[in-house]
């Protein structure tokens, strides 16, 4: 189940199209939008009602039997509970796209939007560890300009990336928010490096902690919750 | 406003009791309690109801004209959202607790319960830096069973504390959960070192800030969410 | 194909024993053993003529038109030249499994062996960024011992294991030798945590990056050697 | 007492003068020059004689009863001796500024003067940890050319500022020496971000260690010294 | 022992001849050059190439009775392993570069080339902790450029120096290639600052190892290797 | 010259007596002793005298002609301030002891005294930051203990080696104050690992220093101070 913690179904839409190219042939992808909550998530407030919106879909998930779980929201926004309720694993998009980026080039830079998200970025590279490696570089546009279609911004993130390239010694470009999964291919042809989106990352290390038999320890932190009644 | 994320309003009266004594003379302390959500924040989803609570309380403490926040919960669930939409400051314990320790210690220990959560304090140590000077121990007890009082756990915390002196080379404890308020006095008579309360030390950090005029920034990561009539 | 840089054909049939299970249907595993050099990678000399081990490989791997290459050898033995000659994504089994265990886990332990090769894990541990999450414990065994088969150490790396549990709050535990391949599942049913497999871990990585269509940045660090005519 | 490590009486004044609005009704604020030593702390060897100096003057506080301890020169230049040898807290301007940037703003930058103190503030950084969330810029321009008064350079330290905010994405300015407290205000105004200064941060700070009835840990680091008879 | 990991010896040539200046009056400096592998090492498959070089090349100084090692490649090639195998100490040019900028500036900056071999920079300075007070950056040409003569780069190095010390705050020059030793000195007469050339400053670190009667530890990453017969 | 920066005679006696040993045939060590200040350099109190006694030291060696400086006390008291007044270079014992470890052994342990000092170790660890490959270990015995001798203390500090190679895998001990240079030989002799000394191979490290014709950058921080006058 791919996780979309707001409310704007055809970002689901657009996400799942990326994802199920990447998704091998035996997986079954659903695509889940928030049923109440926010538009999109770019304050701190939004992700605080982008988690809770995670948690309610987590238990669908649970509840329809899904093996795992990507969230499909650049900081990986109610990553750690939705690890404690889920049965199977749970990836964030943007640990994720780390990761891979990390295995395709030495250094890489993430190209988020719009500026005041940049904190989500910092906040997950310092979980990671990997900001030694890593430029955040930022697009002055809202996230909901992306929600039906981000191709228009193309020349601004290609600009960024070009930056990055020349300016930061990046070698690979991550896509830094889900609405731009649209952007990987044309991206990718226009600065000949690696463009990773991060949910279709996602989806293919749901798809290996499964195949490894691995979900999340349940030793401390991610521990079941005792039940709540809310 | 001290706003306890928590449901339990015998932990929010304990921790006023403690903060009240650090107060400054002019200053009205509001103790809040959150009227939905969970009994107390142990978990990565409580951490979400949590935030949730927050969000709520901050936004009743802004109509009651409030002039400046603490969260009153080691780890400082929800602060980032907080800060968005409240006029005022906004400080968490935590990272009060561990900027007090670093101005009367070189190095200090965290004591926190239950073991689950040691995460929340690895993640404000990173946001804050100050993991080079900090150790996290553990007490094997739910914060439930401090609601009521914690003074039943002065002999444990003070074990950690000693083997913290001594093997960690800590000069100073700080208390890492608001319902173990109760033990900064005998902690400290005990161990001889600096024991920090963070609720305390946070409204001294809200008071700092009013006295300078400062508030929080508005540039970017904290600037004023849209409306979201939820 | 998986490249074991020693000589020891057994500990590549393990090698791959273990990872088949882990591949994608579709996936085939081609094993491959090093015709000249060191019998097990143990030392910084090894780690020599095992690089040299894994470029012969890979030359190899090339000419059979192979879609993605594992570097089976902890401490990734010559994963950036490998990268340069690779038309497909060449994955190490260390990397792959910090990775692996950082979805599943807030802190996990490598168990490696023997103590000299250390270093070697925290290379990795510096390269990927994660040693604010891991620690690094051993075995005092050679890795020749492992050779033919590693369940005899069973009680000495749980034991390490549950040490890493309790005095280092790990959650997952990372097997820090190919050779280890055939305790993971007996570890894990005895630790009740995630156990790790590099190699496994690394499979499933290289199938994500081909179902993604990402190979290695040809930018900078990674671009093509020149020919060598050696 | 707010401790001046130069001579030069009328940057102590400036000081004051601006500290004094952060305080507290009940506080008296007692200025303290150097009675010997440098007229500003700009090298290392000033360092040397500002630290003599720091020591003299908090001896003198000590004879008069003071509570605690400002130390009003950025570096915090003989901060650690300090504390050894008073009875109530020492904070460092440096220290309290970050302190305080850091719950206002996600990331802020220090503007200080002249370029080759950068490493003064590259010393706290590394001490408080605080290093991932600053810059540091710098003003070709002299400490004493700041004593008798700083507004001529605001355009030279807002040019700085909107840099800072713009290619550094700072979202608060740290003041970074104490002459130039009389920029507090106009600067703000100008960049409308908040603008920290150190010294009135720190009057704060003592304020707020004085009413949680802390002062510094005697157990290692900064235990009495022994009696010296210097 | 100076060793050159590539085949020319036109290279090996320049660099003795800027490290006898710095060789005691009772240091007998032996040049050698690799008799089989790569004319220059750039690429990380040259690394490989480099450092069996450089091991052939320490067992040949075993059988001459070389005292101390120096390995003239910037990133080290081959360290490790040549330290396991030499009785005497072995020393890198970069590690010895970054120490000796260390004792003279507060920050410096490395220049090193081509681009493709930044990480080979990052690599030494991750190992050596020298990160937070060092820039890389790296002039567009060939090591091969510099093998017969690299005064016709002075004016490059120069500008990325210049470059360095204006936007950087550096305030010393580490030259990123043996091949550049012959710009130490027309650099430090154009910029007027400390120039470090790595392989002088190695061999008054092996001097000074010998003088202290210090070699490789034993006990664990550097214990002698097993016979291997290859 | 090698500058004790406290007033027991009986130490620079001692120190340069281990130093002559690694000293080079043509070098003429001048021990210096501070002429007023502390007796040993325990606390920061002492260091603030410590640091005046380097400064008035250094000004003799400038009026004698001295090349270079050696700062014997372990923290590298008054080293910065140092820098800007000689005309040589100037090479403290702290930082001069872990390069030389860092070039002999993976990783090392500094053993301290007494234990109040620890904090210094941390400071030059920040500095250097090598603090990735050392720990710091103590002893309980004041500097005065060491100042006629420490062999009576062999036995402790060879008991904390041990455990730092069982417990912190290092390889190698740096001893922690100038006064236990007479353990250098035994306890090498008791451990089987390298043990260095700091001042000697502070001497062997400022020979390097002159003989590549490096002094230090006078670029910023190090730069000449104005004429103080006092």
């Amino acid at each position: 189940m791919v996780i979309n913690p707001n409310t704007t179904a055809s970002m689901t839409d657009d996400v799942i199209a990326g994802a199920r190219a990447a998704a091998a042939p035996g997986t079954e992808l659903i695509g889940s939008t928030a049923v109440r909550g926010v538009e999109s998530v770019e304050t701190n407030v939004d992700e605080v009602w982008g988690a809770l919106a995670v948690l309610e879909q987590v238990r669908r998930g649970e509840a329809l039997g899904v093996d795992g779980y990507v969230i499909a929201c650049f900081g990986d926004t109610g990553l750690p509970a939705a690890r404690e309720i889920a049965g199977g694993p749970v990836v964030g998009m943007t640990e994720a796209a780390l990761f891979t980026a990390a295995m395709v080039a030495a250094r890489f830079a993430i190209i988020t939007l719009p500026p005041r998200t940049r904190e989500q970025s910092e906040r997950v590279l310092r979980l990671t560890g990997l900001g030694h490696r890593t430029t955040v570089r930022t697009i002055d546009a809202p996230v909901t300009e992306v929600a039906a279609d981000s191709l228009h911004l193309l020349d601004a993130v290609a600009e960024q990336g070009q930056e990055a390239i020349r300016a930061d010694a990046a070698e690979a470009i991550v896509l830094g928010c889900a609405g731009l999964a649209a952007l990987t291919v044309p991206l990718s042809d226009r600065l000949e490096v690696p463009v990773v989106e991060g949910v279709a990352a996602a989806v293919t290390m749901v798809e290996g902690l499964l195949a490894q038999g691995l979900s999340t320890s349940r030793v401390s932190t991610y521990a079941a919750p005792r039940e709540l009644g809310i």
